[in-house]
């Protein structure tokens, strides 16, 4: 074999290896040793069984449905006496993980396309109709201007607008929710979870739950904490809020459905966990369109003040996955090699045997930190 | 220079290196070169082509917008003939990426709010007036209760309820869905996609797509997995169910989007992955409002049966990114360094040359696992 | 003791050291020493400041509701006049993360189930009965064919359908959006998010913002960028689009509120990052149903072309974490002792004495790579 080729051969396969020194001091084996198992508790310990750093991780797919049940009755000086379910409560009536729960209402009924004064108002009242501009149109106020200057009533004069008339007067709000019964409506949320990683689902509707169980339970942390049914008002007090401000000035509740679990053989069941949020939020309009006999289209304009509900899902699972076990093996094995990488200073016996040594000067060095300690 | 000055420039510029020792044991260096190339392997093959490891990752953020189109006709004895279009059964008519179909109901039309004697069940039948407590409200049930006892039938005596009546009977549904012609219905499934983190953008419908295409395509995985119109019939046999059977009861089905990537500029074109699956849902109520002549407020109640289909876009795209990189090599270095470190004991010769040595006991030793074995 | 438990002894507390050799060449230092310079101001600069590897995420959750403002007068010679307001063209109206802002729509009013001439096309052209074949169902048309051939002008026979009559005739979309004024329209965007990993909340309505404030505010990137109320005009500019041309034919506009922050104490304020996105759309069909004096019941039907406006909110919060800034370090490690690791052979000096060597053949070389390159 020529020079070359027996040269890359040992190249190769030759096996270097560092000469160590063995130093029998039973104080520094100690600190050695002491350190190197506060390395190996980290590890084991911390990175493993508080953080899990040896999961890979995966986001949660979710798909929910809800149905709410309960009626109310209502029967005040404004409105006729009415029974309200939920086609006329909930909005919108599909089942969707987001749902408005109406409480509290401003109605102003047949609306039609026609001109009528202004409500009054710094910047509508007027004298005559040089004050009012046809065509002026104002985002705050209520229609397009005609012009003229009409009597709103026998003391004060406004520009008239053309608008759905008569214009909505949202002084009128009940101080007290119209619907305040809904504290004790139910909803019903099915929610379906995937974690499409690991190819596993969930379901926040557990085997044992039957639909003789379902028919009557309601939600408790304590005594049913597996019922998927909940009483409106506790849920908003668990978000410590009050049912009936909320209801009078409308919010929104968030239910948090946390999925976050441990998929590993060894851990446990993977479960849902409920909390509940409270957000603030205002209200907003909607009409009923109808059409008279004379084919003129009417409208009745509600101003809806309630309670948003909506149902966010949200989780992160955890599996043991080699490739992240090993890059934090491996940082906690760098760690370990720099462990007293210590650094002598031979001197030189009289023997002139380096196997005779007195150590002179032990310290440790860090090659990192270029300070004395470790 | 003074002594401590030159000590430092010493400690800072000195370079120090380990002794090493090399032992030309052919046995020994294939097992050292062997045990590399698991470790190297390891690196390359899984955590770089199969995990690929080495890339960072991102969340898709995602747009969808749907198109159902298909119409049908119904003639049952207790209906009218009547022809259903999209803006008679899909709710809502937004195309949201969340939409249900029609295709099973109970309809009670002509709904005004006064009295009428309560559906006959153990809880609502009475014998006379006292058994009717007035303004009992059970939630399961259908009203408010007046207090008096009145004649459901001629068999039978019910409490009266103040509600919205006649009451519905939910015991009509059709054991043949109503809407069963929806199976041929199509949707029209328009996603938009980007990654922030890299800055990637995706569509659904692929540049080679073009409208004339688009007006006669239909999604097959084997002859058309480009086109994004999918006919219900299909997707719901893929999920394994089966139409009629969801028709009647009701579902949900997802139609899972799956836009996981790889962005880097050898991997091949980033393409969504189209499945579909089966979540169960029951049904939900409704009412269209209507106002008689008179001005009194009357209402269609409908108890939809239905599918609702969820469009749920997910994804995770990867790309090459130096911090992973470095991370997962990094851990491969430690192992690396981990293999065949060996403790030499030295016999000293009888020449004192530690040249001339003579192995007389070599074996391997890992730091961290303190046992014989490597 | 006995033999075995005093080896065993020895085994655990001995401390070894790798033998090392100091080489006081100053060329050879700053090579060395420079390297190491270079990983660490990797480490530091990249990996630390501009990466921030040491940090764990979170993933945002988030809740959105809207409020949009103003409205529009149309005044053409197809429809009457008419003032529009937030009730007749948000849909839906509950001030969801999504809302569809109707500009331009064709209406067919007064529909109802009954027969009539399909629209001329070539498949629905006619000259006699035996053209049109009873219960032909095309999606792409519009009804049940009922087997005769009908006069649909004085010049064209066209096969009669069972649908909602008079059909619909699309081609009358007008060329300027209906409900042009709708650029001028404002929405209130209120949203709050959480980091439930780091119990973090956040709002985008800001605490300096008061009420006052955002009675008259409207969002400005230079002047007012904490205002929560935008301008269509405006952001449909920023996603560089048209807004006529948008309000004619349709669109979907993202308005993407990013959350990503740093959530280290050093760090800054977390505050939202607005940015707006153009997507293509189309429209959608939905209809107002009424019901006759006579019972019949009756529908308007709206293909309503507009701008659906899409809240979506992204964001992935870091905060410093042990176990990532670890895995990083040690990764970084691992690279400083790959520097350089140089092998020296040895030559046997005349003395024999291991400590008076002639470096006869220093090179570097790296375990992994088998190069003479490091």
């Amino acid at each position: 074999m020529s020079a070359g080729c027996r040269g890359f051969l040992h190249h190769v396969f030759d096996y270097e290896t560092a000469k160590t020194l063995v130093i029998p001091h039973f104080g520094v084996g100690i600190v050695f040793r002491f350190t190197q198992l506060l390395v190996v508790l980290y590890v084991v310990g911390y990175v493993c069984v508080v953080q899990k750093g040896y999961q890979e991780t995966d986001s949660v797919i979710s798909t929910v449905t809800t149905k709410v049940k309960g009626f109310a009755y209502t029967n005040t000086s404004d409105m006729d006496p009415r029974m309200w379910d939920v086609a006329d409560y909930v909005i919108p009536p599909q089942g969707d993980s987001s749902f408005f729960i109406l409480t509290n209402l401003v109605v102003t009924p047949e609306q039609t396309q026609s001109h009528c004064p202004e409500l009054p108002n710094p910047s509508t009242v007027c004298k005559d109709d040089c004050d009012c501009i046809e065509g002026y149109n104002d985002p705050r106020r209520n229609g397009i201007r005609t012009g003229l200057c009409e009597n709103f009533s026998t003391t004060v004069k406004t520009c008239e607008v053309f608008s759905w008339c008569p214009l909505e007067v949202d002084t009128r709000l009940p101080k007290k929710a119209l619907l305040a019964a809904a504290e004790n409506f139910t909803v019903l949320i099915k929610n379906s979870i995937t974690y499409p990683k690991f190819n596993f689902h969930g379901r926040n509707i557990l085997p044992h739950v039957n639909s003789s169980y379902l028919a009557h339970c309601e939600f408790n942390r304590l005594t049913d904490p597996d019922c998927p049914i909940f009483r409106l008002k506790r849920i908003i007090s668990e978000a410590e809020a009050d049912f009936q401000e909320m209801a009078v000035k409308g919010g929104i509740l968030g239910i948090l459905i946390d999925w976050s679990c441990d998929l590993d053989w060894w851990a446990g069941k993977c479960l849902p966990k409920y909390s509940f949020r409270l957000y603030i939020w205002l209200f907003f309009r909607f009409a009923k369109f109808y059409k008279r006999a004379d084919g003129v289209e009417e409208r009745t304009l509600i101003k809806a003040y309630g309670i948003r509900f909506e149902v966010i899902v949200f989780g992160t699972a955890g599996k043991f996955g080699i490739v992240p076990a090993i890059v934090n093996l491996g940082a906690a094995l760098s760690f370990l090699s720099l462990v007293c990488k210590k650094k002598k200073y031979y001197i030189k016996s009289k023997s002139g045997d380096a196997q005779n040594l007195t150590v002179a000067n032990i310290f440790i060095r860090c090659p990192l930190l270029q300070t004395g300690l470790c």
